[in-house]
């Protein structure tokens, strides 16, 4: 006999392809969802499959939408452009409620080892939409081996189209301490220090 | 403007409703949605409006079942009671494969400071199921403040109608350190220690 009956043993499969989501948590979300009301559940169910539905990348720069262009692309000064991994990343500069440009979505970035090369993210997207009026772009991609490696593979393909292209810079996190910076990180913010 | 289109926050809000998960998780499994594909989102969606209908209380024992009486109801020795907090106790006792009889799921315990009381768990249902075919009643509430008092308070009303109530031990965990091990689970390991 199993152990869970079938509509629970079959909700605990499907919670459990969520990420980071093992047996025992999942078993959790199922007993949830069988203490929700019906039409709570149903909403949840609709959720799921509304999300699936009606998101889909903006045709511009590649971030989640409704539509066929997203409101930021729709609304925002288009002379800046902010190149990041993914749309999680948006999502992250957008918190800050101070960037007032526009995004361009790489969906990935160059990483050889898993065979993802120049050709397999949004890089010629990106280089159709410099024209005369983008004065700025900003490399926001992951201050790791892949997302320094991308943002110079795109910085020197930019750079002859004239346009100045920026990188966030790095250094020690705000209420950080030195003693427990790693060293690579301690070594860029020495190379990079500024005058005061 | 939102930093989330609508279907997204709202499933990060659905997502939010399950234990444990805030707004961080809940934004990394519409992410995980929002790359499933269409058949994928549609069966997740399914197999939570069915957990909802399909799974109901066994009238019997109060166990999760999708008839009217559960599976081990209909098939295990009833003259053994098992009596247990919610039906992931169940699920705990089952992954043993060493219990043979039923079970009693009280959906609760008493506890005075939440003003749950004798009435608001399934303790007369308990009673009504004793009769001269059951030999005992294991007691499987948890072991804390609130588990032990319903055990014993139930255990008061079972014994005047000649049945062998038992509870599970306590004591040192196996693989567990003297050292390590709290005072009260100490003391009653102790109290309980048996003759070799």
């Amino acid at each position: 006999m199993e152990i869970f009956i079938e509509p629970i043993g079959k909700l605990i499969n499907e919670f459990s392809k969520l990420p980071g989501v093992g047996k025992k948590t999942a078993q959790r979300y199922a007993y949830k969802v069988v203490n929700m009301s019906q039409s709570e559940a149903e909403e949840f169910a609709r959720a799921i499959v509304d999300c699936k539905n009606k998101v889909r990348y903006c045709s511009i720069c590649g971030n989640f939408t409704e539509g066929d262009v997203c409101e930021i692309c729709k609304t925002r000064d288009k002379s800046v452009i902010c190149v990041v991994r993914d749309p999680r990343d948006v999502v992250a500069m957008e918190k800050l409620r101070e960037y007032k440009g526009v995004y361009h979505v790489l969906h990935g970035v160059i990483n050889p080892m898993e065979g993802i090369g120049p050709n397999d993210i949004r890089i010629k997207e990106l280089l159709a939409r410099i024209d005369g009026s983008v004065k700025e772009v900003i490399m926001a991609t992951n201050p790791d081996v892949e997302g320094e490696a991308t943002a110079m593979y795109i910085a020197k393909l930019l750079k002859p189209l004239g346009v100045n292209v920026t990188r966030l810079a790095h250094g020690i996190p705000i209420g950080g301490e030195l003693e427990y910076t790693d060293e690579v990180t301690l070594s860029r913010a020495l190379s990079e220090r500024k005058s005061l």
